[in-house]
């Protein structure tokens, strides 16, 4: 992958009006007029060197000497339906198109990107400002002439945040989509409450994130979730919230005691995962309903077609010691496992009557009972071996699993008196380890249609914004890269860490599976 | 661990004037004086909050209720002689001293903290403000009555930063030896220089930093150095500085190509653990001559009595592949092992001329056959296996282990094309593996004298100011309170992790050899 320094050189011209204009729209989205303005200034305010010794600087007088590009011209291809590109973002999964084809030549005529929607466009906006690096007051291209012809190989390419073991604030959440959509990731997926805190306040339940999180100052508003789906969207990524449900809930029981079985049980580890304990009382009719008006309420701040009803870890031992619970259950005849069906089919179907597809983690289809729709979207998070038994069941995948994915591993344990102090899902999963994920291990050619891709996660019990970008990045591009390209690059051959390598210490970044010109 | 809610509670007085006066000396030192400001602030300004649910608030009327204290007096003992903080701080390892008396009654009289140095009132003062939380505009502590009579159990308690992968910015190094002096650190040892980058302006040398740092922001002129080194006296800290010699030493050829052997030789895995490869001709008379003035120029500007010269993976190979090297050797008829003691002669020599006492790593006695003062301290690094030799040798030695104590381990390689990305020295080095560290296996009582201390290490390959307070605590305090603890707790049971946790997680901080009243 290095670049012969003869290469090819080519300058962006110091105030080039002509950067980036929308050819044939009358009135281009303001979204992309937006993104388009964004590029134009990155180019010109990022002043992002080489990581190379010198920083490019022995190439200084061949830039001083490139030709200069003058334009760059985006096109919709005729007869492309011409909307915003937050409203291409939401589409349902799999009727999105990314697909773009950029045209960088070398001879300072005009750089073109064309694509059949503002999102395409938006992707290969992205592509084209991270050709480029800074050298004394010149920006300026190792990579001209180029062609590059790309798309996705998965529609979910997705990055999970967890903001109730700790809380992140707007800006915080900002950065990330930032640096999410230069990795074209286009799901966040907001692990958004947990049995620590609950930082939403959703209308009508207000009282829950008034009781239930850290502070006055830990606290979403509505007006703050939606200024974080905007900023999302017109970045190209859609938000599946997820409020999880009904186990990893034990804050709700400071505003709503009624609804908790085990609140603050002891010892927690007798109840739940980690401290505190409590669950959602799934087997009283009452707490499905509080439950489901819950989730349609915070669903209505969402735009997207998904939303998350959570549904890991939920503990047994909780219900069986919940007199409540047992009264239930005593009183209707029903078993356990009948209880919660019951309770998922309650939430689930009032989602559903608003449109929203839902989302699941794989315990409910791989240990419970449960009655669900086909089209509900599993997440597989235990291990990237449960896979295949998800797919077995007919059920679309999103890959996040432990063993591959999860970012807070390998930073040892917080909990209990382990004197090694290593972390249940030891070792650290480095960039190299994600990005050799193959998403359709174990899966047949007739089941490949299930994998819409998949993500890497960061549970927050050990990071908070002084440690987020530090942990999250360069890693969570590795998934990124891995749910773009798929499991093989153009050429047939097997993705692998050593030629990708150079992509993470500053040889452009150009997508292995772009079909890239003999220079 | 966990203090029963009732516990005494005493407050800190609004604007207790006499906070922390020197009873006994008509002239206190300014940064004795200094000191006592600190903490009167950080009592004022930092609003610690406990790490509980509901942050203490439950403890409210308690706290409004409590006694008043309105006084600290803090005494030198009868005959002390009166140094500033940092001239106590940079004596000789071993003849300082850092034991205190602190004792804070429940009755609102007056605190006291006794010591027979300026260092050791200053230990009590950061004790003494690690007692306190904030609530509702109260300064509390729940520890009162508490009698404290405290002394380290090792002289060398220290933290390594490495400055020459990546460069970190006065006020990131300030910010680190604050933290630093919070855990009772005393050694900053500053690996200040690599094959990466030579970030020091060195009188009489300032090419060496000019073609070698980074770029001109990423220097660390004399008078920084100086403001470095102050800062961290004030504070209790000594700045034991290393430039490492003959290995690692690369970058040295920007400037003086002549004194350099294999420099940026490829492919560089043949002559170097990580790019780029290089190292001083150490069979060169000039050479040695050049790196004993360069070190003693150095030395001056670090009012410390150790300097270190490093000497860790010296590679053979690039010698023999250097014709300068070979044609000296032959010249002379010096075999490799010679021309390398004969290095070492001149730069300690040198060293030792100008009061310091060198400190080297372990290869220079466990590989080499070198003829080094029994002075010489001694760095263990390799394994902890290692240390035994050393005492066995009779020299001094500093634990730093990497199977305890290196901080950058177990986040993934960055150089090879391993699929997995494990790091070298994997796992992640947890809290609670460097707390299990026992500074005394397999050292016999007649060598344990030989034992200085240890210190947790972070090498800046893959880390930055970005990461530096998130990769480095709390785990570095870890080592901290191994070294300043010992073996063992004052009851003789041995510490473990399962008393310490609490330490980390809002229950006030107080150590483990503390003499601690019944309450």
């Amino acid at each position: 992958m290095a670049l012969p320094s003869s290469s090819q050189k080519l300058r962006i011209k110091e105030s080039s009006k002509g950067m980036g204009y929308l050819a044939n729209a009358s009135h281009p989205p303001n979204d992309l007029r937006e993104a388009i303005s964004r590029t134009s200034a990155y180019l010109k305010n990022d002043k992002l060197q080489r990581l190379v010794v010198g920083r490019g600087s022995s190439d200084s007088s061949a830039v001083q000497q490139a030709k200069q590009i003058s334009s760059l011209v985006l096109s919709l291809e005729h007869g492309s339906t011409v909307r915003s590109i937050m409203d291409e973002a939401i589409l349902p999964l799999g009727t999105r198109s990314e697909e773009y084809s950029l045209h960088l030549p070398s001879d300072g005529s005009t750089a073109t990107i064309t694509a059949n929607s503002t999102l395409g466009l938006f992707r290969g906006l992205t592509s084209f400002e991270q050709l480029w690096f800074y050298l004394d007051g010149q920006v300026y291209t190792l990579e001209a002439p180029i062609t590059i012809a790309d798309s996705p190989a998965f529609p979910y390419r997705g990055f999970m945040l967890d903001t109730s073991r700790n809380f992140f604030s707007v800006s915080d959440l900002k950065r990330t989509l930032d640096a999410m959509s230069w990795a074209k990731i286009n799901q966040f997926h907001w692990h958004s409450t947990d049995s620590q805190s609950f930082p939403l306040s959703i209308p009508g339940f207000t009282e829950i994130a008034t009781k239930g999180a850290y502070d006055g100052t830990a606290i979403y508003s509505d007006k703050d979730i939606e200024d974080i789906v905007s900023y999302a969207g017109v970045r190209g990524i859609d938000v599946l919230v997820e409020i999880d449900t009904p186990g990893h809930t034990a804050i709700i029981s400071e505003s709503h005691p009624e609804h908790v079985a085990c609140a603050q049980a002891t010892p927690w580890a007798d109840f739940a995962g980690e401290p505190p304990a409590g669950q959602l009382r799934m087997a009283s009719p009452a707490t499905a309903n509080f439950t489901a008006s819950l989730l349609t309420s915070t669903a209505k701040l969402f735009p997207s077609k998904t939303f998350s009803t959570g549904g890991d870890e939920v503990n047994i031992n909780c219900y069986q010691a919940d007199p409540e619970t047992q009264q239930i259950l005593n009183a209707t005849g029903q078993t356990m496992e009948q209880a919660l069906n019951g309770f998922m089919q309650t939430t689930h179907q009032a989602l559903e009557g608003i449109g929203k597809t839902p989302v699941v983690w794989e315990e409910m289809v791989l240990e419970h009972n449960i009655t669900l729709s086909n089209e509900t979207i599993v997440m597989v998070w235990i291990s990237s071996a449960n896979a295949a038994a998800v797919a077995a069941k007919n059920f679309r995948i999103v890959h996040g699993p432990s063993d591959f994915f999860y970012l807070d591993c390998g930073a040892g344990e917080w909990i209990g008196a382990d004197p090694t102090g290593n972390s249940w899902c030891d070792p650290f999963k480095t960039w190299q380890k994600s990005y050799t994920f193959d998403p359709m291990a174990n899966i047949s050619a007739s089941q490949s249609h299930l994998v819409l891709g998949g993500q890497q996660l960061l549970w927050t019990e050990q990071s908070s914004p002084t440690n987020l970008d530090s942990i999250v990045w360069p890693r969570a591009a590795s998934s990124a890269e891995v749910f773009w390209t798929g499991p093989t690059l153009q050429d047939g051959s097997p993705r692998n860490v050593e030629t990708a390598l150079p992509s993470l210490t500053g040889v452009p970044f150009v997508r292995d599976n772009a079909m890239v010109e003999q220079r």
